[in-house]
């Protein structure tokens, strides 16, 4: 199979991306009480929820177009590890966002974990668009209406993550609220596609 | 096969999820005696051990699970992604307990290390629930007295997860003795139903 | 196949636990040049190094013990959880040893890290000979002369462990280099026993 | 398959190695602004994503190395553990680079990065030419003319590295700029000899 070995590389990422999301946490230090540290630090929680599940969203949506490409090429090899770079970082922004949210530049780095989210879409986004183009790299057996509800699905991805970046040059809180909502809303059409059934 | 995603993402984030426990393990700095260091921090080496049991336990039922499993649906996944991130997220009340239990805020320590496994046992139910609920995800081949086994062998988890967290109201010790002591009486009951052989 | 699971469970950990051993490294802050502390750190490499051979040479080894054994039990599915929870431990006495060994009390760093690994020599030997004796877990196509050569391979592991740890009492840089040598010896043994080929 | 344990030990290493590099990033502490310091991190940017390229495309180069693999014999194993010990350090000397370039010591950060990757292009060369020599360990139905072109592929990669870290002696961000130039290279390279077709 010409690309399971692109799909073992991106799975092995996309695991390991979404596990180390915990290592952002930081152990309380004396001062405070550990009870009010923990529950003072709630952006944390939020901002490793929604990691988890746009990376999860993300893995799911991938071995649904790997199951529809038939064979890769030079762009798409380009843009997959354009992709997988972009997902192993998310961990980085995520642990930003988690620190300056609840004091600090919030601004700053709500936009940092924006724009690393949109990279990463586009990435997502251009790496689909050029395998389907003209069923480019699409399998002989693959069914032209997964292929069209694949392309379908992905038309929001980046207007809406773009969307929710600039959202924090007004509030950083309602950007990272809206990454939540996106996420939630994926998990849900995913479903409601019937891809994941 | 429609549920092996599921399963892949799964297995990945057990297997990461157990091995950075051992992240959670500082390196002491001068001062005092490297010897009485390592021996100081007793309660991180039973942290850790109640931890890795408790994660290796549960994806020995995941898979249980899953094998029972003929397909997946929206819910399943919104619960496997809510297991998945209760799971991941183990080694940071981990790090918690062991920093705290030797001294400071033991009962807060406790309790967040508790909460998060009784969380983690609330999604793995919900789950198992949901799924077996009239055989509504069971494979049509499944056994159904395996399906029976499962059930039951879920029945007292959550119950003797929040009591073993109430304890730490009375004692934090005894929480984490309890939590060790469900881990054992999974890994023996385990073997008992047949299910690992 | 009844015994896949554990052998997943332990992939995994071995793959991680051997990757993680590069997060002991720090990076060198201020004051002395870069290229002291580089070369200054040369316990760390060794350290390093030595870690990362003997838990590859124990994953080539598991491996080989799951091809010979047909099912498993509930004292086999313990000593599994046992052997990877040391495995995935070894991480931490590395870094203490890479820390301690070039100044401060090398003897503790030297035994805590041959207990370490002593310990996890003790559990896989136990896995072994628990699975072996008169072939209990023995797959029943087992070829009884390679049964005899793992069995004949485990034999010197034990003593050859805890008489390193003990060299530690006399002198820590000859303890990290017994279980250099060990290492080393057993990677060759290895291939010579005809079993990597 | 003899080989199998080998790739599954090596796709383990090559994921995560690739994906802990992230844990390089540290989190601006105050003073600064968080803008000002996100920018002013770039070397940590291009160092992230040299490191991410070169190792994913050496995981690419392996998988295409192995399936002409028959079999390994001891010289064979030792080298591939060389290998891997060699990647699994990357993320090390990439964290010294991204920290230094910017300021302290650039040549030894560089340097160190630049012997680094020598050394496994070595242990990578060494591996393919002692398996491919006379085809000593080359699978008896591998295609005479994918065994050359692997073996042509090879031929610039050790003098390459060793050039761009030797470069480092007059200016370190120009030995950095080198070995992106290369990887962008191996993945044009790599499309146009058709292996990742």
């Amino acid at each position: 199979v010409p690309t399971s070995r692109l799909e073992a590389f991106s799975d092995g990422v996309f695991a390991i991306a979404v596990t180390i999301l915990v290592l952002a946490f930081a152990i309380p230090k004396g001062g405070a009480s550990l009870s009010h540290e923990l529950l003072h630090q709630w952006p944390s929680y939020i901002a490793y929820a929604v990691s988890f599940l746009t990376i999860g969203i993300m893995w799911v949506n991938h071995h649904d177009v790997m199951t529809q490409i038939g064979h890769a090429d030079r762009t798409f090899l380009f843009l997959t590890i354009g992709l997988l770079m972009c997902v192993a970082f998310v961990p980085y922004p995520t642990a930003i966002v988690a620190e300056f949210v609840r004091g600090g530049d919030r601004q700053t780095a709500a936009l940092f974990y924006g724009i690393t989210l949109t990279t990463t879409a586009i990435f997502f986004n251009a790496l689909w668009r050029y395998a389907a183009w003209n069923n480019r790299l699409i399998a002989e057996d693959a069914d032209p209406s997964v292929v069209a509800g694949i392309t379908r699905s992905f038309r929001p991805g980046v207007p809406m993550y773009a969307g929710s970046t600039l959202a924090a040059l007004v509030s950083p809180v309602a950007s990272l609220a809206l990454f939540a909502a996106i996420a939630l809303f994926y998990v849900a059409s995913n479903s409601l596609l019937g891809r994941a059934e």
